[in-house]
């Protein structure tokens, strides 16, 4: 909204055009040039966060072009769940960029990142669970926060999960990661009282059906302050983390 | 097999019939006479256990005509899920028959019950699952074991589970019962070494599915030592414990 | 943890215990004595909210009977999907007791709510939708936030969303209600930058298989923010929204 | 029917066969003889419409012999998700095919298309979503109207499907293709008066379910005007928006 | 948009208001003052169309009541999937309202109806799936077209479907109501040039899943030209044919 | 075909028609008219089968009038899945209609039953399948042939099976009846050499989902020679048992 | 049963061994030896029946030599759903094995087929299944009966299956195959007399679900005289149909 | 437990520490140290148990690297679902490493194992079936039982189920393996008066769904005394048949 508004009411102001005539333009300006302040003011707290590429099915040349695209404009660029041969594409270009193994993501640090706030402690059940604990935990980076990694934490050996609380217990959000029977946020929820974001993942076999077991299991949990992402989102679900920590700048 | 066999044999040691006509008539010898030694020699390890009667769909009358023809031969009869009305008609009959209102339970004790053996102990999760937990605990009383009733322990308020321990601790067998997302069985395998029968139960709303999430669940638990029976079968339940704990009377 | 840990350690310190007594003693100390404050030190954070009570399968005596046990402890008691004969009986005992028939709650306000802290948002999008909504703005003004109720606001009419931003536009958290399609939620987090909170509802017919298919296109949803609870569980989106608005209390 | 029914009552008129025998034969000729024009005198309304042959699971040479026998009769043919092998072997014989790499479509143009007739919008959500949407517009195009392709319009960006209304707000069918929540059909058809013809698309991840989620919300639009064609059938969706333009040809 | 945005036009024209306070205050304005007519203008195409109200969850005097205010308004108001004591109570009110026994439809016709266009043939398999089929074709009436009934034509006597070949064989729009195996729309859609709406009912028992089978079957269907609307959803499928017939009137 | 067609020919014939009148009025005959013999000159087969009326969802009056229709051709009358109460509507017009209590069933004899051809056995695995048992064995007598009903014999007792071997051991067709698990097919198919018809009942509870268990067990079953019906459709399993006993009226 | 029982029986009348050891033996022979007439007298039906080997998962060896095994029996050998590499591994033991590239079958002959008895139509709706319409026809052969093969005669084309009818009308047994929505069977059974098994296909895309839908509709037909086997398992509905057509020796 | 804690109260009982520094460190004191004993002291009963790792998406040297950690600290491992690449890994540093080809098991025996205790029979349905029952074989001798295979014995010839029983009749616990139907734990659970461990496969085609209509069958078993297990998890079952057997060491 700016130049063409303007525009049109100065031209009204002039006597340029008429007031039908003005009417009638703004009913054809972009809404974006009219509406945008309206539902997106609250869009500067989202200042800093990364643009995200979705890294599946897309070649490394795709990954590698969006991604240019997208740090032109000076922002840092995530890119998630894609190969090694996408990242040496975009190594080439920005010689700079990360490659997280685990996650597979890659990150191209344009901006820096927003003044960490606030303590996410990304919990993980089982070592097959790590790619999406890390996945949450590299985006909870990245969108301002201090990150605590508490891995291989799951209920099958609940003594873990306990002597570790002094790892967890003092965070702000818990991201709970857990594939096949998804009994981790239940428990976890139990014990805290703070947010709790359940990822399932689609780690099991079976009669674990690609994470359908953890997913309806995390949402069942009877213990309030628990919310749940996609199966594997674990970008999601460190993203939404860092929304709740920006909370506290607000007062 | 014991008096037509006998019979056909001395026939023909007599010479009252021939090889052949022996032959012919053992063909025609229901298979239980000839064959009943050779499938259920194990049969009296479960003497003593109670016949059972699955009450839903049944009527009032159907249910007291089914339990006196079972009490007629002497064995103490189980009839499950049944109502109020039921037992009414029944005890009509049989002035001793006992009426469990939270499992939906008429006991007809005919014969003693099996000398105990072992101890079961009974963990639910809810308040909403002691009709399936009780139903499992007057199984495995009367197929023969001491039974520990353990329930509201579940995964949401650890503690409780954990302080109770000395209550399930020392049990030979663990059934657990739970609803929702069927989490409990995974977390109490993790702190036992004896066999965990899981019992998903049909309680819960929105995505729970009749159960079928805990059934999901209890079949993913990652700590091994755990098997899984039908969603809100009790009976199944408290049978198997029972069998299982006659393990030690064979040595 | 006190008495009993103090004594044991008494008895030490004056020699009326060996150190081998005061060790075995020890490991019968309920789990609660000995580490209630390991896993429970945030629970302070809580102090204020309501206990819950979930009113299907009660009779109104039993809803009683739980709400009395509950009030004695000077705890604010919420019942949820509760009956009007539920509210009666509890109200004969507590004449203070408020009913919402919208959101089917009784609430008996015994302590003081906590002192609100920032501004929830409920939207929903269809009349049917109204009762899981009223839920969750009901519990979240319990744990202590400002509530704006933004109904009617569903994605087949556009107009009447963005006409309504300034209600929902400014608050802290969003809580999102939807059956049918559940696509509001979607819409939504990507007009805002704040944690959206999607709560599917059963409402719908035909393919809507009791808010399945909601759930479902809510987790799908393509625009980071949001995380999802389980179907018509208002509740537990008010209660975590409420959660997630305390962050602030921190700095 | 022509020639045989013709003779044969030629015959009976020419005394050469009685009515009985004319009746006995009558019974043995096709049902295609006697009664095609009843079931397809509508069918040329159809005329110059291509005629498809869906690529997966047949061979290059397989689809080039198929599309021949079809080509040799003077029509169009369109072959649907088929392979670049399979265009180089069908352009060997047919220089003229050509290939939309994006659609995965050969098109052997033989006879002229029909003149174009409305105005086909083909809407679609994410970039992923393209092939699916590109099938639907050459389809579109193929039998007879102008299409506009208004891509990446995706309701987490709702500025962009409303910035790009006079892309679409002027045509007489919409196609609208998501995938993943599929929610964009809804809140199209509530900005519009013409019909939409939603389609899933199989893209997604977690509990997308190849399209299921998609086209369950589909289904479940609270605003009518809107019905669905089987997941990633883009040709099926854009065959039918050309049907419904076809409709002004009436009057 | 008129009376507001002109004013704030004229004050700035009058030099009651700067460029920047106008500019300001646009910013505030309800996305419909400014944006309606962009994406609405289409909307007089449905003029005429009646407002509806699904029936199901509300009481007489809820359905009476919104009926009310909507006829207030000069509309005619059409009620899906109702009472016979919900019309009682509506009739009362407006004596001159009609009750659709098999439809279950109420309407109360303030506005004359459009002027039909074009011929809309509904068929259905069953004598079952008349409910459905009666919705369709109330409905379609009601948005203008002329409408005709041809029920029981299921595929299980495909001589039936064919003798009536005369009344659905020159219809513009086909709308085809089946439940059980859904085969119907496969079959007319084979047998026609014209677009197919199909409805699926939820008539069946056994794998009939609530009319799942039948949905599947339509979408699977592999004769182009057919789409689907929602389990039931006779209202829709009636609604998008009127909207198909309405193209005609563009040229 | 007949009357029609013959006046058309003799119309011909006599001069009083040209051919090419004759052919354009042979268009427009019904095409049961002229099509009829040819697709179904085998009914023949099924003269004296009954004729079926579905009972669920229809008024005793309906029933009682459908059935009425049907009986006054002469045929006779099934109806299956009804209720006492439609029973005595119907005898109060045929007093000589008997009621199957436990298959639910209605007939009228009309007609007498075709000659017996081949014996059915009807066997079933507990006492909760009799009222599908019992309606495939009605049904499998009213389309002429002996019937021999092996109820009770599950799976679980074995040696009830083998027992009662002698009275299916010399069917020409079994129709098998299981809930549950819908083991018997798989079982009974092992020991025979003539088709088995499988139908899975909706008996049983948990995670038997209203018989989709038995049913995809009975899909799944290893020995060959067995098909599968609907879900509790005891009708047409023991309908199709009867055309396949016809089959040796052939040579 | 024979040597080892009759030696028991003769040492018994010759004294040389008691009634008691007698019986002591007996209890230990096999069941076979002392059961197998009871269960399998009716095995001889099926002589001349081909062994089949169920191909997937089994090297070539493994196959060649099951195959072989099998083979020197003097026992036709068929195996289904194999490979090329499986064949000529076969073909250099068995140089006369045959080998069905569209079935993907190999048949060895050893035995002489029996003797045809009666005549069966396979039809099939499109190209893709012919694999399993041809492993069905191949397997009816086998077993013994004439085959025609009625091919591409699919729903969407309802003038092809009419205009082929005098290729199926006269059949003894129909085995109808269908991918997609399945619809075939329903079709075909209103059209004819005799037994119609229904063979669902995995082709389609999108929402077929592999064969699901199919399978489905195919149990929901609602024209009696249908039966379904297990998807794409056109071996088991030919041998089921050579069985039916066995029927007919019997008188 | 021990070092640290009887530190603590030495320095208590020493007066180097006062009670309140005592209570203080105590709760500082990992949850192992205090704890351990409560809840696991049953673990003895598994001393001597082997350790185990899934083998799938771990590479062979993650699988060597793990295997090699447990080793050192004396455990015997068992490595499962792995591959010949893992055991030439393996192998290269433990030369007497095992590899079960069958099973795709790895074995690493450093601790001698369990005296065998009880008898384990496993049973499968079909060929397909064995690896899966052999990973359950070699678990169950592993944990210290005799095992014996009963392999091939599916229900489909039952003759050979029941002329094998000598093989299973005497076992103290039965493990039961099986795919498609399922059908096999049912039939051998009605023949046997000891624990019945079944576990599904995914051995199936069609409507088999990976082993989740065996998995339902198994679970809808109406002979008590069977419990289920995860799909193809042999060595649960193996495991758990172990722990079964262990119970007679109580006495």
């Amino acid at each position: 909204m700016d130049e063409r508004l303007r525009e049109l009411l100065a031209a009204l102001k002039s006597g340029k055009s008429s007031i039908e005539e003005t009417e009638a333009k703004l009913r054809y300006l972009p809404f974006e040039d009219l509406g945008h302040t309206k539902v997106d003011h609250h869009r500067s707290l989202r200042r800093g966060f990364p643009e995200v590429i979705y890294g599946p099915g897309k070649t490394p040349s795709q990954v590698s072009e969006i991604a240019g695209a997208l740090a032109a404009k000076g922002q840092t660029v995530l890119i998630t769940k894609t190969t090694k041969e996408s990242y040496e594409t975009v190594q080439s270009a920005y010689p700079d960029a990360l490659w997280n193994a685990t996650a597979r993501m890659i990150v191209i640090s344009i901006a820096p990142p927003p003044t960490p706030l606030g303590k996410i402690s990304v919990l993980s059940g089982g070592t097959s669970d790590w790619p999406v604990a890390e996945e949450a935990a590299v985006t909870a980076e990245l969108v301002g926060a201090r990150v605590e990694r508490v891995f291989d934490v799951g209920v099958a050996g609940l003594h873990r999960l306990l002597n570790n609380h002094h790892r967890w217990g003092e965070a702000d959000v818990l991201v709970v990661v857990a594939g096949m029977e998804g009994a981790l946020p239940s428990v976890v929820s139990g014990l805290t009282s703070v947010p709790v974001i359940a990822v399932p993942t689609s780690i099991g076999y079976g009669a674990s059906y690609g994470g359908l077991t953890a997913l309806l299991a995390m949402l069942n949990g009877c213990s309030p302050g628990v919310s749940v992402v996609n199966i594997d989102n674990g970008f999601g679900a460190g993203y939404l983390a860092g929304l709740i920590c920006r909370q506290r700048t607000k007062d």
